[in-house]
């Protein structure tokens, strides 16, 4: 029989800013922990700064939107979905606006979420 | 009274990937040649690498649809949208497969297209 399990097919590197909704991001563990909701882009650069996610359940009240800074998703080309190393902890502890379905921070925004991320993550 | 004319206004500098749609394309003439339909955006990196945009009128028989490789567009704060150099004429004889509505291009493709207009814009 023919091989179905397009789980392997190697995923097109590309996609399209209308297909983003529903991508899966996989925590440190490789479980699926939610879904981007959207992208939100640098109009000068066509920069993806961060991903507004939807992470479902495990915080234990249903699930909640958090805006995630680019560089703490990476792509899984196998799993075609993105990887983050951030946990339930730091997401309950994210500054405010980020905890939330408000896409356009400021820059003051971006800088001190990107901070946290980076400063929580470390040892 | 208050000043309503909200073309004047500084735009945000982010977009939201679900926002992206019809977002304006003027030409080197600053005339609204066109508006994007969507963004095409390399997984890994977040960059965004060409636009398939919908160019109305100009081309004498309705709108068509064509891949921009995403340095032939430049932003413009106080027009809320995209400049490019690029002409009809350029337009009419770009790659068959840029003219249409496929989004997802090869890395072949990607580069045949963009050297393409990096060519025909040379005097």
């Amino acid at each position: 029989m023919a091989e179905t399990d397009t789980s392997s097919a190697p995923s097109h590197p590309l996609i399209e800013s209308d297909h983003v909704e529903g991508t899966a991001v996989f925590d440190a563990e490789g479980q699926r922990v939610g879904t981007i909701k959207r992208l939100v882009i640098e109009k000068i650069t066509g920069q993806v700064v961060y991903a507004v996610t939807a992470f479902g359940g495990f915080l234990g009240a249903g699930s909640e939107t958090h805006t995630i800074p680019w560089e703490q998703l990476t792509y899984d080309t196998r799993l075609h979905g993105y990887h983050t190393t951030i946990t339930v902890e730091q997401l309950r502890r994210a500054p405010e606006f980020s905890r939330g379905d408000e896409a356009l921070l400021s820059g003051h925004e971006r800088q001190q979420l990107s901070d946290y991320y980076l400063y929580m993550a470390a040892p």
